[in-house]
Order: structure tokens, then C-alpha cells, then sequence
């Protein structure tokens, strides 16, 4: 009985997926290019997300959100990728191995900033149980995080590697659950509850008809913009409305990039720069205690790299650099809806010491949109 | 006769301060924070700035733009300094040593891509003509540039050192010159006529006060936003707007960012990372063959860093990063305010090739806003 | 009985300070400064050097160093730092926040490359559960790694956070175990059985007098040289001996650059830059999968960044420019030193599925070095 | 006459093969692999060098080195490079483009700091003087430089884009002038005269038999060791000789790096990177005051970038990372060979204000290497 008691206390793990219309189903639209069917980072195809999300008695509010970038063994056929620094106070893990070798060899984990080396591990885990793998000695884990501390008690690292790998063991295709899941369980943004969130655009076939996906954990102070329109300001609610006064403290916001263009690592860099870029248009102003980090990655098949092989060399089809614009606008723009998401998919949460976030008020945000 | 006619068809510069009213005195806000009383780079204490515009026949338009930071000899008495590179498709000159050793010793022209070489040579000229410096041997000239390639015959390379020393002698506090002047006279930008624009802001009393200013030389390619608003789609000119042909050429972006916070050069470095999101709010996305580049600087008196000096010794009193966040936001709103400037201010031209840039029509677009 | 037997079989951890000779002690000189008294990073006053050293059964050879740079909370004084990569192929924690804000706030720990997540937790428990630190929610933990899988059953993960923390415990200033210790237990380098190794040099009066210390641990490929004598040739014992064939794994190198010396974080980067060029001349060439960075920081007490602190202002006396070159020299020297250190005081194991790393033959490159 | 009088003093341009032995030659080794016929960078095919030198009066004593990586044009043909910057206090032109799109467009010039500018204008000329390049609106110039202003009357900035242009035209493949030719005819090295200084390595055939040339403007302080040995030190010449004085100034060293290995900028990156290793291992320890940077390309025939194409991408064929090592240690000897090479070259020459530099007294050298 206990257990049964205790077991339904500590997670409540309902695969939620909000209820709540997106922006884009409101009317709300961002930039100029076609979104994915899906309008999700699940858009680009072989991509999974899977969340763990932890609600334990009033205090712990924080989760996992996994990213698995192609079907195969991806530490035996590395995808090119490039991590971008917007702001670099954070704990991302693997980011030097990435800068060297251009490369990536495990899912990626978004959690909290307390948890990261437990993540590190999960995907040392997950590397080396494989029997593909099991001459493998060294495993660099890219593993990005938010600090939730708001809501959730973060000093009481409370998830496991067992959660951690949960979310990678559910992660799935298709739609993404948004908001107050996984490792947006309890972030907050731009004077709001934040959490997940995810967009994409589609190229036209004339060049390429490739597919660029953006998921983001939103966690960052600014002053809240839609469309333009400087949301935060009217409803009152933004980073420096006291001007005079101590700033409050500031999150940070994770974005992932993932494109089946294919791109090497040096261009894979650049196309991370552009989600700066999309989250400066929703007012965030990369604040010095936000860790800013965008990890790209292709998934394009002939670019795979192999871990171990015979050959002295790798052959690579990739776009020239006259033909990356598109991609560029379409990282912009998917950023931006991808974070406006995030925040209209939240739901309120009283969380740690009693503190409580509001959610975006959805009813008068469209009206005054619509003024 | 003869040198008066050619002087006619020289140059014809024109002290040109634009009659047309700026943004923000029709009404247009941009962001939370106080300008300063010019609303100009010049509001920073000391900062100077100079134009040298030529138009000589049909074929050139072009110009330089000299800023020069603090009224002592500069090359004595160096200013910690910062250059962040949004996109590095560009030649400007200084950044490696910039870099290193985190100052600058020059007084910053901006110019056409094909004469950085001379705007190089008269940074020496410059500073080695000052009795003071009659030992140097060795001088980081800082020029930044864009391509005005499309109004001007840029391969033609007209531009003298004695022109670009010109801009410097002329600089001065006060008002500035905004649109088809200077480095901007033959600049195009998110499809209209570009140019120079400028704008500032200023912190509250209890934070110090401080203010930073940003001079831009707009000249790069995107989707216009007007306070969020998509006024290049609605007015039918953007940079995609057929998506699937060819793209057009892109210039680029120099931003020049002062403030007199004391700002050491790692945080100069990181408040000149903002500017880019002020771009992103004017429709900006960095486009491949786009030189976007920022230039921040602090003339803080107690951080002048002596050429040469007895001491072994050097003592900074600076802001602490905690204290960073409404330098950011201000950066990032006059960096926008300062691109749609240059907008309001330039006005049509025809050039080289018979190519004519529109300037933004500016009654349209008021009335676009009021929709 | 049985438990007994097997913590004698698990553990033995016996402060092995090795009896052989040092290279100084032998005659060879490595440049033209003088080395502190104890020739160790521990010459840098406040400095405390901690090793737990595991040897398990036939195939757990492993350990972990801790380095405490300063006597103080370092999470509330942290110390200006930097991190220079030499060759990025490494999982290193706590780069990018190191990078972004130039400051390190936890002690350092290196250990072997499968347990850095290990690592990272023990310094957040070491950091948060200081009653100071009660409200800390964000710890930056700074952990190097090398991989000494040849060695060690690396895969295993053995190591707990206990033993980290017991590194940390044991961490004492004075003398510097070195050779087969803490993380350099299983280390090999440059053909032979490496591990911990530690110089110092001092500056004279008229220059500071300052003390610059270094730490490494030695685990890389190449073609040893001893006073630039191709040592590893003449043995037959080098990385590329069999040219046309396959090349060998290479480890990394982790080395630690301490100094009380003032300097800010730039210069500090600078500083840790020429800890490569003291590698090159043990014949290192920083092989592709290496993992080569270099962890410099201060102690100098004016240069501590409170890390709550009321003040919007902090003052820095700093080392000009100027007056960098003999610490850049000194770096140079005594990470030749450190390297060279850790060879001769390692001794010969017998490790993972029964391989055999011999120790350098200190006699005969003696004799070697005399011809 | 008087026209005779001057060119005879302005212009003593004799091709000056220095008849002195190179180290090789006189029994000196550097590191384990081959060497290419010539022992130079014109080893790699295609590659052509030519120097400008110019002695006027007492006080002029400077020139200009030109390297054409390819026999195409290379601006229709690019080549992948990479920048690398061992210390960036000096005024190389051209870095942030070669970052940012990863390739070169024009020929490498070396020269002098003060006329950089002169070398940009030069290479600019070259570039869209070629009818071939007749749209050609922007030009990324690349150029390297050391200050020779303790021998030559840097301020006066004599050399001219002529004579720029004459040490293009002059290149040619084969043997490569040594010492105080081209932009190496005012430098000086490690206490002695230093100059221009060349050195190849070749690879197995079961490696590729691939090439790597290095070509160096040394100009750079430090203890000078040859073969390991501190001949600096022997013969009481070297920077810190007097440690308690002032530091003597410093120059820099450029370093120009080519291969037909087909790398791309990434690794291109990794591989300049290895030449600071070599520099190392002269007695180098980058100064404050050194501009020490490293250019370096692949001349691979798949590589070449076409810079008009209608195609959408481009397809590499480059070595994997694992297959770097070989390529790496080529770097580390034949940038260590090649500097050692230039002070051996190098021959007395009294400058401007009657200062005198000597060359290595290379009789004494040989005396003490047997020693």
C-alpha cells in the first residue's frame, strides 16, 4: 500500500500533451517559410523526443527530455554537428570534443543544471550496454541543462539514470508534448512558466526540400515580444520592469537544431548562430547569468561518420555555402515560434517553497495581439 | 576653372543632416529604456564622429565613416575593446590583435570592402604623424567595411587616404549624419536604400547611469520588421521574397557599440554579442555572404591602458558581471533603433549601372504601423 | 575473513611518495629559471594537492587528483581562470562557463575519462553542503580526464564520489606525490608507464617574484625527448616507430597551471597557451586523439570575484602586458619539467587483461643523456 | 645618371641563394620522418615562392615573399584553410573570412607591419586585373607579418604595391632562397639574424604519400635551442639573459603551412595548430609582444571551391580524423627544421640607426651540437 501511495506521489508521468491550441492555431504566424507537417523538431525525419517528467510532493518539479537524432547506433555512425555559444554561463557537457572533432556519438540530454552528470552517465549507459559497442572506452555525452531552481528543489538531485534513461527508452517520433514536460517540467520564461517547445520549416523543393527542426527549453528573462509586439511591457511582466531595483534571477534557454540538409560541422556552427537570432524576437537579450547554448546537427545520411573503419578516407555531399540562407531563416524563424510555443503549451505550477509561476495568459495575449 | 568644375563633379559633400524626421519623433518606440539627448553614439562623453561622402558621376558612391572614441591621443592612451563576429564574411581589419590583447590604439573608420587597405594606411598616417607617437613602429588599425557594391563602382576604388583622413579631421560631438552619408552613402538594406544610423540609451542613476551608443553602417539582407511588424512582406520587398530563385547579393553589417561603463574587454566582448540581437529585431538573419561585425569599446578614463608605462602594474575598477544585464538590453534596443534610423534617413539614389535603391517609403509604412 | 582479504586486494592506498630520483636530482636542466623550493605546484602558496589511488584486483588501476588552488570557500572567492585547449578530443567539465565569465569556483579534480560525471558530483557535494553554500543552486564543476583504459578497466567505473571526496580530503600542501597516484595511476605517455608529474618556477625579486607551479598528468603519444635528446628513439620506444603500420591509441594530457602572479582571465589564457610549447619539447605533438587542455587560474588575493556581493564595482591591480614574458617562460619550463617528472617517478604495472606498461629505464637514458 | 645612381642603391635585388650549408647538410636531424627533394614548401606540387628584397641606403632593409598555392586561379578555384593564431598581437589580414567560410582566394604575401595595407591593394590588383575575375567585387587578401623595424626604417613604409607585385610574378617552384631574402631580409630570431626558412616532410606511400611544406618569416625572441640543446644559452645570446632588466622587444613568427593531403578547414585548423609545436622546440615561447600566426591550406585537386557555380553542392574527399597523426608530426618538424634553417641562411647585416644583428656563428654551433 505504502509503495502504491508513495509510487503515485513522486511521478505523475502522464504523457501530457497540452490541451492548449498552438499560437500558429491562434492565428499567430512567424516568418515567411512553410512549418513541417508536424511543426515539430519530429519533422525532420528518423528525429525522437521522449520526456521524463517529475512532479514529487510540493517541492521537486523537473524532468528529462531526450533527443535521438537517427535510428541507427549512433556512436558507430556519428551524425557532423556544432555546438554555438549565445551565452556560455551553463554546465553544458561535451561541448569541447564537439568544437574539436565537429561531430556527435549519443542522444542528447536536456535536464537540470544539478543533474548533468547524471545524465553524462545515463548516456554512458546507454553507449556502452549496446554489444555493438562494447570495445567502447570513451564516450563524449552532450548533455544540455536549465536551471529549474525556481520551482523545483533542484539541490536534491532527486532524478535517477534510471529516469534519464527512460526518457531515452520512450522517445518516439511524432508529435512532441510541449510546456511543463520533461526538462521543461519547471523552467520559467520571460516572466511566465516556460518549458518545451518545438517548430520546423521546409525549404522548397527547388532547393532541396530539406526540413530544419528546433526544440527549446525555455528558461530565459527579456521582455516578452509576439510578433513584435512587446507583450511583456502590457501585461506588465518582464525582466527589468523595476528598473532601479536588484534584477531578478535568470534561467537560461537550451536549443537544439536538427536539419536533414546536409551540412558540415563548420556550417553547422553557423546555422546554430541563427537561433540567437530567432530568440532575441521573442525579447530575450541573452542576460549574464543565461547559459545560451544551441547544439545542430545533421542527420543526412551520406555524412554519417563511422567510428571505426578501414578506410583513410570519408567522401561528404554537402550544400555550398551560397545555398544556406533559406536554412539560416528557417533555424530564425523556428526558434522563435518554437519558444512562443513553449510558453502558450505551460500551465501554471506552485511549485518549491510555495513559489508559484503563471502561465501566459492566452485570452488576453490574443487580444492584444489582435488591438 | 578647371578645379573648380572638377570639384563639382567630385564631391559634393554636403553636410547632409537628412530633413526627414527620425522614428521615434513619429512615434515608433523601440524597447524600455531611456535614450540619451541626441539619441546618437555621440551622447557617450568624448566620442566623435566624421563623414567623407563622395559622389562623382554616375558610377561612384561611396564614402568613409571615422569614429573616433576619446579626444586624448588614443594610440597612448589604448581603450579596452572588444570586436564579436556575428558572421565573418568581411575584411575588416584589427580583430587578431583586438583579440589578444583586448584594446584598441586607433581612432575606427568604416568604409567600402576595396579601400580598407587605404583606410589601413591612414590609421598610420594618423597616428604616426602625431609628434607624440614618433617611436611607434607599429600600429592595429581597426577599419570596418561593407560592400557597396551595387550603387557604387566599388572595383574602381576611388576612395584616397587623404579622403579617409578628411572624415577624421571633420569628426565631431554633437548631432550625427544619418542615411546616405559617410561609409553608408552607397549601402543598401533589407531592400531599400541603407546607410548610417545611430541611436543610444541610458542607464538609471542608480545603476550608474551610464550610456552606450551604436553607430551601424546598414547594408545586409532579410525580411524588414518594424517594431516586430513584417513591413518588408507587406510592402512586397524582402530578401526571399521568391523563395525559390536565386538569392540576391547581400552586404553586410558594421555595428559600433560605446559605452563609458567600465567594461573590461571580456565583457565588452560579450556586450558587443548583443548587438546581433538587435539586428534580428530589424528582420535580419545573417546571411551567408554577410560581414557581420561588432565593435565595442569602453572610454571609461580609469581604464585607459598606457602604451608605455613604468609600471609593471595596471589597476581596473569595473562593473561586475552581475551588473551586466541593462547594458545588454540597451545595446540591443539601440542597435535596432539604430538600423531602422539609417532606414528613415537614406534616401533614393540612383548609381552605378543605372541602379536605383528606393528609400523606404516612409508614409507607407506609418500607416502600416497604424494598422 | 573474506572482507578483509578483499579491502586489502581493493585498496592500497599507500601515500607513495616514489623513492627514485628526481631528474634534477639526477643533473638535467630544464631552462634558465629557478624552481621553487619543493619544485611542485605546491610552491604556489595556498596550493594543496590531494590523490586517492586505486589498484583493485588484476585489472582496476585508476585514481583521482584533486588540486585546491586557495585555502578559502573558492565557491564564494572564486578565482580568475581560464582553460586553453590544446587539442579538444576530451570530456573535460566546466569549459564553457570558465570561458564565458573567467573565473573557476570549485577545486579541480582529474581522474580518468569514463567517471568525470562522477567527479562533477562530488565537487557539487563538496561545494553545496558547505553551510555557506546553503542557498547555492549552480555549481560549475571543473574536472580533466584522461583515459587510461589500457591500463584499467575503464568500462568498470569504479570509482565513487566518495573517493573523489577523500582526494579532496586528503589534499595537503607541501610535497607532491608523483608518478603511478591518483589520476595518473594508470596513465601511460610517450611509450612508457606515465602519470603525475609537477614542476614550479620563480620569478626574481625585481620582476614580483612570483611563483608559477604546474601539475599534469601524463597520458599522451609522441617521441620522447629529454633536454630535447630523442630519447624515445634511441630506446626504440615512440609513437610512430612502425610508420606504414596502424598507429597506437593515444591518451591526453591534463595539465594545471597555478600562479600568484596577477593576472585576469585573458592573460590567464594566454599563460595556459604555453603549456603546449612545454609539451612539444618532451617531443608531445598533440596526436588527434588526444585530449590536451590546460587549467590555468590565480590566487593572487586582490583578484577574488565575491560571489554575492552588494557592490556593482570591483577593482582588479593586474600584471601589465608587458610583464608577461618570464611567466610565459616559466609555464614553458616547468611544464617540460612536470612531464619529464612524471616519467621517471612512475614505476612499471601490470594492468587490464594482463598488460605490462614499463617505466622509463631511467639508467640507461642516463647513460643515453651523457653521450 | 642619376637615375642609374639611384635604382643601384634603391634596388639590390640579387636572387640570393645562400651558399652557406643547411643544417641537414651538416648532419643536423629533426624529428623521424623524410624530407622532400628540395627540403622546402615548393616540395608540394603546384606551389610556387618568390621574394622581393629590398636594400636602400643604410636604413632600408625589407622585402616581400609571395606563395601561390596553386597554379589556377585561385579565386575561381578556392583552397580550404585555416588560421590558426599561436599569439595575436600582429596585423595579419584576412583572418575572420578564412574562419568563417573556411578557404583562400588569393596568394599569401608576407612582408612588414607597417605596409600590410600595401600587400592588401597588391593582392587586390592581382586578383581583378586577371580578366577572368572581371565581376570580382570583393577580395579577402591574405597577408602575414613580422616587424623588422630594428633593421629596417619601418616607419618610412617604402616598399610598394609594385614590388608586391613583382615578388608574385617572380614565383617559381624549386629551390626556395633562404635568410635575409623577402620579407625575412630585416628580421631577426632568438638573438641572431633571423629570415626566411623552409622545410617539407613526406608520408609513406602507405599513407598517402602525401606532402606538407612549411615556409617561416622568423622574427621571434626566446632561448634558441637547436637539436634540444640550448645553443642560445651557450653562446650567452638570448632573450632573459639579463633577467632582472627590461625585456628586449620581440617580433613574431609567420608561418605558412601547405599540404596535398586533402584536409578540410577543420582539421586544416588542427593541423596549423602543430607548427606552434615546432616553434617550441627552436626556443620559442610566443611573447607578449609575438605575433605568431599560422596560415595554412590544402592544395588537393578535389578540394578546390569553384566561387561561381550553378551546382547546389560540392562533394570532399578528405582523410579521416584518425589518419591526421602523421600529418601532425610532419608539422611539429618541419616548422622546428625550417626556422633553424633561416638563422642558418641568415647573414650579418647592419640596419637602420647602424644597429647590427648577426647571424649565427654557425662554426661555434657545430663545435657546441658535438660537444
Amino acid at each position: 500500500m505504502r509503495f502504491l501511495l508513495l509510487s503515485f506521489l513522486l511521478i505523475l508521468q502522464i504523457p501530457s500533451f497540452s490541451q492548449k491550441p498552438r499560437p500558429r492555431e491562434l492565428g499567430i504566424e512567424f516568418g515567411i517559410l512553410k512549418t513541417g507537417n508536424l511543426n515539430a523538431i519530429t519533422d525532420v525525419p528518423g528525429v525522437k523526443v521522449g520526456h521524463f517528467t517529475l512532479h514529487q510532493g510540493t517541492d521537486i518539479h523537473t524532468g528529462v527530455t531526450a533527443i535521438l537524432p537517427i535510428e541507427e547506433n549512433i556512436f558507430q555512425n556519428k551524425v557532423p554537428a556544432a555546438i554555438y555559444i549565445g551565452n556560455g554561463f551553463g554546465k553544458l557537457a561535451g561541448y569541447t570534443q564537439v568544437e574539436e572533432l565537429g561531430n556527435i556519438e549519443t542522444p542528447i540530454l536536456l535536464t537540470n543544471t544539478m543533474v548533468v552528470s547524471t545524465a553524462i552517465d545515463a548516456l554512458i549507459d546507454f553507449t556502452i550496454q549496446n554489444p555493438e559497442n562494447k570495445t567502447v572506452k570513451s564516450v563524449n555525452a552532450v548533455v544540455g541543462e536549465t536551471n529549474d531552481g525556481g520551482l523545483n528543489d533542484i539541490r536534491a538531485r532527486v532524478l535517477t539514470k534510471e529516469n534519464m534513461l527512460e526518457a531515452i527508452a520512450s522517445a518516439n517520433s511524432g508529435k512532441v508534448a510541449e510546456g511543463n514536460v520533461g526538462a521543461g517540467t519547471g523552467t520559467m520564461s520571460l516572466g511566465f512558466k516556460g518549458g518545451i517547445g518545438t517548430s520546423s520549416r521546409i525549404l522548397p523543393i527547388s532547393k532541396g526540400g530539406y526540413t530544419v527542426g528546433v526544440l527549446v527549453q525555455s528558461n530565459f528573462g527579456g521582455v516578452l515580444q509576439i510578433g513584435g509586439k512587446p507583450i511583456g511591457q502590457l501585461l506588465g511582466n518582464y525582466k527589468f520592469k523595476n528598473i532601479d531595483k536588484e534584477y531578478e534571477e535568470d534561467g537560461s534557454c537550451m536549443m537544439v537544431v536538427i536539419t536533414d540538409a546536409p551540412l558540415n560541422a563548420k556550417n553547422l556552427k553557423r546555422l546554430a548562430a541563427r537561433a540567437m537570432l530567432g530568440l532575441s524576437r521573442t525579447g530575450g537579450m541573452a542576460a549574464n547569468g543565461s547559459g545560451d547554448y544551441v547544439i545542430a546537427l545533421s542527420t543526412a545520411k551520406d555524412l554519417r561518420i563511422a567510428h571505426d573503419s578501414k578506410e583513410m578516407y570519408e567522401t561528404f555531399k554537402v550544400l555550398r555555402n551560397n545555398d544556406l540562407d533559406l536554412l539560416f531563416q528557417g533555424v530564425v524563424e523556428a526558434t522563435e515560434e518554437a519558444i512562443i510555443n513553449s510558453l502558450f503549451a505551460a500551465e501554471d505550477l506552485q511549485g518549491f517553497n510555495g513559489y508559484k509561476a503563471e502561465a501566459l495568459p492566452i485570452k488576453t495575449v490574443m487580444e492584444l495581439l489582435k488591438k
